[in-house]
């Protein structure tokens, strides 16, 4: 948290930066020296991901709160350790800022400082500067003993997902035609949850590939289908939905944070109970050539866009 | 790398990403997953920073070349390390790109690259958007038996320097009045470099307590002897400069990227010999209350300004 921020004039960073800190109280604590300091548990890998929300890119400011913009950039990061089956151990927001934003900053800090509580992790550094577009680069950091790659599916695994998708899409559309999202949408897109928990929970129980859902299903079912040179076939009938999504819309909904794993049998019902949140095997891992397919009501689907990972 | 460039259009962004990343070859050769999964040395702690440098805020686009735009942003960020006397692990550029930009992406990449190879070190995650203004987040990891804070600086120590200071203010104020900089201080500016290795001969050799030099040698100093609770004077006759620079304007000068370090008693003219780089004894930490004062021609310097911390 030591960068100048010219434009807001000497002194000012450290004031701003120093109210931030003070917000997120124990959140918090152990920031002040040039970097965080932290220990990795014994035997166990360092887990890494950079995730960064742009103004007018990934949001526009009438659709959320401030608060909601904070946990919204904040879990669509964490859900990268989600997908890695890591544990949390600290996130360093880099914040750009732009003058107009000043009087909203507490409250967008606030949304940073829930989903980091959600996660029961910390803030341990980050970064600010001005800008003309508000920009929140999240940089967070776990652990794992054995992260779980998007290169482990094999033959004869099932493929699962979590919860129900669709969301995300449709309170975009909603707003692009300027009308109010339905309220289960609108909850997704403003505060997806990263699924810290229940990764670690199927990782336990088996599943040995998994990815998170940032570019839609069907294009993240192709790059897990691809890393793991896979031959994967999806049915999309099976696919549980939000606010009445069409399956397709909702396997082509993106920025959903919910999980893809390929495991070789899991117990859906147990998950079920121990999350209150759906597990659906939605498709196979079969033999044959890496490549993605898709059936819905019985029929083979054109999957088109975003499979340029087999080319 | 997995975030979308809404305003680039589908496909569009894979396809940048996937011509950084085969630009970086080698240094970048681990990019794929979620996230990295990276191990620390047994008995080792984990030193992470994240810094940004935005366009306006932190430089102006006709001052550098866009690939000395790339290794400033990432030595900025490593010096943090440097001043944790910490090995560096990885390195995650996190870029926000607008599209006038774009063509200037590969230098900027290959300047990222420059820094992340002379640091020896490797790329192992990021992310790229779209936004109005180019921002380069960078991310460093690295790791360290014992990272030096800049929290135990004692009565009886003396405070050292590396390099030579001035340069970057020099030459910023050269391009402000419409001049061309001095060659020193132009290179001073334009290729910072992060002293990571000298960083590690000085924790071995004894010292206590380290900061880089971002804000100007007075606001870190500063900042050492608050975090320390130490009484810090310097002595700015002894401070060596760049390109003819006072050494009050030395002493002002940040974005320095070089290190203070807070030691017993260093032999410099070792550390020299190993670097070929000045080591300079410019302060001692006397018994008496927390404070920073300097002395020039034997006077008693009024400080104004980056003093807040003990307020």
């Amino acid at each position: 948290m030591s960068s100048l921020i010219t434009a807001l004039g000497p002194g000012r960073e450290f004031d701003i930066i120093r109210e931030l800190i003070a917000r997120w109280g124990e959140l918090a604590s152990g920031i002040g020296d040039d970097a965080a300091v932290l220990a990795i548990p014994a035997g166990e890998r360092l887990v890494v991901s950079a995730d960064s929300s742009v103004e007018h890119a990934h949001f526009r400011r009438g659709w959320l709160t401030p608060r909601e913009i904070g946990w919204r950039a904040t879990a669509a990061a964490l859900s990268d350790l989600a997908a890695m089956a890591a544990a949390p151990l600290g996130v360093l927001p880099s914040l750009s800022v732009p003058g107009s934003w000043l009087p909203d900053l507490p409250a967008l800090a606030d949304g940073i400082g829930d989903a980091v509580r959600a996660a029961g992790t910390c803030i341990v550094g980050g970064d600010m500067t001005a800008a003309r577009d508000l920009s929140i680069a999240i940089t967070v950091l776990g652990h794992a003993p054995a992260p779980l790659r998007r290169d482990g599916a094999r033959a004869g695994d099932q493929l699962y997902v979590t919860g129900r998708l669709g969301g995300p899409s449709a309170a975009v559309r909603a707003w692009e035609r300027g009308q109010t999202p339905d309220p289960e949408s609108l909850a997704r897109f403003a505060h997806p949850v990263p699924r810290l928990r229940e990764a670690r929970w199927l990782a336990r129980h088996g599943a040995r590939a998994a990815i998170d859902i940032s570019d839609g299903l069907l294009g993240d079912a192709a790059h897990l289908a691809a890393a793991s040179g896979a031959h994967v076939v999806l049915r999309l009938d099976e696919l549980p939905t939000v606010g009445g999504a069409g399956p397709l819309d909702a396997a082509r909904s993106g920025e959903e944070y919910e999980l893809i794993v390929a495991a070789p049998a899991l117990d859906t019902a147990a998950f079920e109970r121990e999350f209150n949140l759906p597990l659906t095997a939605i498709g196979v891992v079969e033999q044959g050539a890496p490549a993605l397919h898709a059936t819905l009501h019985g029929e083979r689907v054109a999957l088109e866009g975003g499979f340029s990972h087999f080319s």
